[in-house]
């Protein structure tokens, strides 16, 4: 892409409302504009780091026999009366000017609970696991944080369904294996800590994965032995103590929720009447697991914790593009050169952003280093004179020189 | 897949509210599942089909330079007022329990273009278009046909930013063109006529893109000399002859609207007060363009053209998988040499749905019928005989004994 005809402009100009890093970053750097409180446009540069991740978690969820599917936003408003949650604050209400009234999507129960019972009767058609990646609508009183805490925003939602504890306890453990990937993958599996929190009536517990930021809205309490950690809520029932070693020693910082799982057993099934044939004939209750992880937040987390004063520094796995290319000055030489460099990287199938605006080497190396791309390819007068590029990494300080006729061995 | 622990049985019990091919078919074949009147969910096999839609449509979007962007669904009502939008039936109203309204999204000029007038201001940043593949609502009173009228339903827009009215022009027919690559990608080029409809204020002329099927709703006139079409509601206007020809012999049909375009010119741009610098530092209204085309409509377009009495026919490039292997009989031999292809077949990255139930022939055969993928393998006891796998191709009657050995030379 040149960034000469990219949409999307950096900008020094952001409302002062927008206090998070995420926001003033993403805003700046041209991936996000923010349409209202809570709800923001994803521009090119953004859409693209969202799809990333998108397709990240989407081979985690495959990976772990997850199934595809798509849910509606419409929902029924007769099945959240079934789950008594129809008049809850977070649902955002819609109707028509024939006086239709349905909830707007903020989670997926009441939708997929009736929706598994009308395709598995029979213990033979378990355990299944299906997933949707989908907008989701939350009546938020205060939107803030950026993309971390909005109205609208892109959510996987995992739904398992079980003949037995032993089953769904199994996907459950899976699930935890598959979303440490994803955190892996993205590049903050190290801040990230599996997190014991609140089980409601049907569980002891339930988990939470806990990115270590300080723009996070929870406290937990970190044990540094077992590597996990203990969402304020529950602190004082276990005393105080880590729930697996006992430790007391644990350590308090602030985290943003980054994925969710929770055994919610029967707690829709029952609602829904949703019954198996065992093997002997019986009809029993089905039991169910849910598993959250929203992209939008995970991308704003990535922000938060991977930047510097300059800007953002994507790990390559979710970079806009893999590839910086920046021309300096308007040497026609330079020119060429960049062009070629361009049409050769495109070729390798390496995703480049090429600078060939009219700018100065300033504005450019600022832009560059707001938007993050983890290796940037400079072309001057400078460096041809040694027929060569310069190569800086996003996350490093120096920088080194390649001749050009060897770039194409360099390891992108 | 294996198709045993595929979610989403084929089944006959379909109501008969559903009149239309694509909703009996869908349904049956366990690709879509009704949640309510014009609300549908896509199962697997549905997903899978609407994505490669959606990814053909992207790729012709991004081949004319349209940049992708995700723009939200809740909207700003102000920016509906300025517009005098606000108050028309197919916009479904949102409110929160704080008593905060939105609308939501069924187009979005009322987005797109106060988002564009932000960062375009100079005759440099000119001309760009941008596009989103999103959900769509509308309340429509009578929702029906499947998912060819629906609720909530899949949308590509693009929308188009110019300087003048010959770079409109020649960017309007260009997405002419990309229309008809998608057309003849998903294989209903044949039966699609571009079609003159009514310009409104600002053109004499918009354009539709209607494909013949009985099941449309929307009346057409074909001229069989300029292979075009004109709508019924300016047919009077043109006093029935074709406005490039003025042959008078047009044929009657029914057609189903699969995509349109439109040159809006100033409509919205002035309504927003848009206007760019030109060379000479004069300030000019921007010219827009905005051009639709629905992936969910699309699929349900393609199944009513393509089907038999059996269920439906996936031309390759949208099918869910590209072989369908069915095993007949619990032979050992059967099921270990089936296996063996299931595992050829996925190490080729061809993409198999493994019929492994334990069903009989009759039943496989049905369902694989009614699913409708390009290409089925069989293998039984008879076919092991002789070393070989049958093949059939869904559009065509016989079949073909291919040796085993010979199977991953085969065109697939």
């Amino acid at each position: 892409m040149k960034q000469s005809q990219l949409f999307g402009k950096t900008t020094k100009d952001v409302s002062k409302d927008e206090t998070s890093i995420n926001a003033q970053y993403l805003i700046r750097g041209g991936f996000v504009d923010k349409s209202m409180a809570g709800v923001y446009t994803y521009l090119p540069l953004g859409k693209r780091v969202l799809s990333k991740i998108e397709n990240i978690i989407r081979e985690e969820m495959d990976a772990i026999g997850g199934q595809e599917i798509l849910m509606p936003a419409l929902m029924k408003k007769e099945d959240w009366q079934i789950t008594g949650r129809w008049d809850i604050d977070v649902m955002m209400k819609v109707k028509t000017f024939f006086d239709k009234e349905y909830g707007l999507g903020w989670t997926h129960e009441e939708v997929v609970t009736p929706l598994a019972k009308k395709y598995a009767k029979s213990y033979k058609n378990f355990p299944f696991s299906l997933y949707q990646i989908q907008t989701k609508f939350r009546s938020e009183k205060r939107a803030k944080s950026g993309i971390l805490r909005g109205r609208e925003f892109s959510m996987k939602d995992l739904y398992s369904f079980h003949t037995n504890e032993k089953d769904l306890d199994e996907f459950y453990d899976q699930s935890k294996d598959a979303y440490f990937k994803v955190f892996d993958r993205v590049g903050i599996k190290d801040k990230t800590y599996l997190t014991f929190a609140s089980g409601g009536d049907f569980s002891k517990y339930s988990h939470e994965f806990q990115t270590l930021t300080s723009v996070g809205e929870d406290i937990i309490y970190i044990c540094d032995k077992c590597k996990i950690a203990v969402n304020q809520e529950i602190i004082e029932d276990l005393k105080g103590s880590c729930p697996e070693c006992g430790n007391k020693d644990l350590k308090e910082e602030k985290a943003i929720e980054t994925g969710n799982i929770f055994k919610l057993k029967t707690r829709f099934t029952e609602a829904f009447n949703f019954k198996f044939l065992d093997e002997k004939g019986k009809e029993n209750v089905v039991l169910m697991g849910c598993y959250g992880m929203g992209p939008s937040r995970l991308m704003g987390t990535i922000v938060e914790l991977s930047n510097d004063k300059n800007g953002i520094i994507w790990p390559r796995s979710i970079a806009p593009y893999q590839v910086h290319l920046v021309s300096i000055g308007k040497d026609e030489k330079v020119i060429t050169e960049a062009e070629k460099m361009y049409e050769s990287l495109q070729k390798e199938k390496i995703e480049v952003l090429y600078d060939d605006r009219n700018e100065s080497a300033g504005v450019k190396f600022k832009d560059s280093d707001l938007i993050g791309i983890p290796l940037r390819i400079v072309i001057s007068n400078k460096t041809l004179e040694k027929d060569s590029v310069e190569i800086k990494r996003r996350n490093e300080d120096g920088f080194e020189l390649i001749k050009i006729d060897k770039i194409m061995n360099f390891e992108f």
